[in-house]
């Protein structure tokens, strides 16, 4: 591969190399938070980080910060990272490529001798997928203020085993307390997780924000009856109140533009008979969009067609918001140094805007930020199937070291 | 209770009394076939029958045939009968009602020196629910010839107890082969375990006929996806094709018809998380109707709506028929039997199909048949709650004795 200021073959080399720490043996990772697999590839990365002339801070809740120092004396760092864990049945790249990226350029600007005027930082955060500490973006978001740390002391995963007790265990409780540090900007490249770049035969997303997201619970109860002697006219299906939501959801989702996203993942019917005429329906929805304005109007549109479908069928029905998370807009100026980071290397981009949640997204609330997202295979991930290409995944490493030069010298010059 | 011919206080007083068999202590009755309640009950109904003069038989299955001698020597009997066994948590009257009215009937006729043409025998029918032994109106099945003796004989309960076995240990097994006792005419009264007749005023049922019965089982299948990175264009969402296939079987349903029962009683949506566009969707459809020709109609109709809904959608999707029973129509001559002596008694009447099906669907096959519905509160059976007044009861005992008197003279003078 040429072309490319970072090195292409060292980036893709490492990505395969450490994939060992945690190798499921078909191809995915099992690696995750504050295990021995974790350990290990903190272990190799601080040393990585420390044989590029980086030094390593730990902060409370495990969260590695490594840099590079800058020219200025006393100026916070951009910083480029993202998390180094993975699902139990995860892939090579979710994540990973984010952090070891971050170390590429690190390593690309000492092979060029290259001082930059801020300090640069790679940064690996902590439980990022809550896959065993079940809050997910755990470490981002006591750096961020969202959590305290013993809210992440306390979290426990399914043994019982403390993520506090853990983080000693492997040795990556720091002494620094989490959130004093502070930077320039921040930057995370990350796979996109799902199918729109590759469709569009895109190789970098500028990711503008984050969806909001809203989670739903709708129960339906009508009447159990024979389905053999009970007319049609008698009944309280709540069967066909679970279509109808389903429907009317979608058919709302559609006159609110393409890009809502609505999924009813749960449909539960009981007693779940074939000739019992169904009682009560449970469903779960979705909701996501990038616009908080468009939430509140969908879930009150929702609110209006629910008291119909359950008025025209005899039913009872609750509708509960389970929980809510705000859409994120990142920071305008990172925004458009990814912008022209990717126009003047020369990738086809889109403007996108992220239906995943990431630790950028708590980082976004105290530093400038934005995000990188190169394509996946199918857009599959959490999988030990996900899959990105070398050349997508230098060039992502490419449009992150052009970033980080160009938002150095802008806000150097500012 | 006045203004009738039978004895309405003697019959309810036997349905009080024998719902002591079985008793499950909350108002309802668990007598499974074969069981020492089954036995109790038989016991019982054999010497009450005895003490009205009756003689009682015992096929080769269980069923139970007492007669009351006919003037007429040679000529076969007007049958009346139902079940005596019930459901684990059953009711007090599905199935009992058509018995105990029989014996009513009898003694009625004692009590007024009454001669009939025809010997009258009150039956009994083995097994009639298939709660105990799978195969449900397994006696008068067998009684007809759709199955074999032997086939009963090789059911086993969920404790693995052979149906022969208990039928010997409770000393049902009589010698007399099964099936060739011959009816002049069999009448069936049964509560309606609908709700039409309560809803409509009416107090009897004049039952033409049972409606065929499909069973079919659908399944879906698209793509799992990320609830949040998958735009709406880009997914197979099985959750979409099960509603839609909800939503066109009920309008289907509407547009062939009030009487046609549809009912999707069994909707499983997989992998079931609320954050996974879902992978597939099994449904099942019961569709009922008196009409071979509708329902062949339905099924069509069916296969193309789902081959539309699958391309829309963009899944694949399986459409099988587990079972089918044909409809059945009883015999012109006994319902007009039926229709005169609900006429004659004075009772507001209803023609009805039966949603259910019932011993008489067998018994139609070798004699003319016909039934007698009464309602049943709410429409519910099959439940401790299952509930029929003494008013319903002794009106359709008296129906049953005007058609069995009817019966008697019509086919004495043809």
């Amino acid at each position: 591969m040429g072309g490319f200021r970072i090195n292409a073959d060292r980036l893709w080399s490492t990505i395969t190399e450490t994939a060992r720490f945690g190798a499921t043996g078909r191809g995915g990772l099992c690696r995750l938070a504050l295990s021995d697999a974790d350990r290990q590839v903190r272990d190799w990365f601080r040393e990585a980080c420390e044989d590029a002339g980086c030094r390593v801070h730990v902060d409370a809740v495990g969260n590695m910060f490594a840099r590079r120092a800058g020219r200025r004396a006393g100026v916070d760092p951009i910083a480029a990272g993202s998390h180094l864990d993975t699902q139990p049945t995860g892939g090579r790249f979710d994540g990973i490529v984010g952090v070891l990226a971050g170390l590429e350029v690190v390593r690309t600007l000492n092979d060029r001798g290259a001082q930059t005027e801020h300090p640069i930082e790679i940064v690996n955060w902590t439980n990022e997928e809550g896959a065993r500490f079940r809050s997910m973006l755990l470490g981002s978001g006591v750096f961020a203020g969202v959590y305290s740390p013993e809210f992440a002391y306390d979290q426990r995963d399914r043994e019982g085993h403390r993520f506090g007790d853990e983080l000693e265990r492997i040795g990556y409780c720091g002494t620094a307390p989490c959130g004093r540090r502070r930077f320039a900007s921040f930057f995370e490249l990350h796979i996109e997780q799902g199918p729109v770049l590759e469709e569009r035969g895109k190789t970098i997303g500028v990711v503008i924000g984050v969806q909001g997201m809203r989670w739903f619970e709708v129960d339906f109860t009508g009447m159990a009856a024979h389905a053999g002697t009970t007319p049609r006219a008698m009944r309280h299906d709540a069967s066909v109140g679970a279509a109808r939501f389903i429907e009317t959801a979608f058919a709302l989702a559609d006159s609110f533009g393409e890009a809502v996203r609505a999924t009813t993942g749960v449909v539960e019917i009981r007693p779940g008979a074939p000739n019992v005429v169904p009682e009560s329906a449970r469903l779960t929805l979705d909701l996501r969009h990038p616009s908080k304005q468009t939430l509140d109007a969908m879930e009150e549109a929702l609110r209006a067609a629910l008291e119909e479908i359950s008025v025209g069928l005899g039913l009872r029905h609750e509708f509960v918001r389970v929980s809510s998370t705000p859409p994120v807009a990142f920071d305008a100026g990172c925004i458009q140094t990814v912008r022209e980071a990717a126009e003047t290397t020369g990738f086809d981009y889109l403007e996108t805007v992220s239906g995943a949640g990431h630790d950028a997204v708590h980082v976004s609330r105290v530093a400038p930020t934005a995000m990188i997202f190169i394509p996946c295979a199918s857009g599959v991930s959490h999988n030990e199937r996900e899959s990105a290409s070398p050349e997508h995944v230098a060039a992502g490493a490419e449009v992150l070291l052009e970033s980080v030069l160009r938002r150095d010298r802008r806000l150097a010059s500012a």
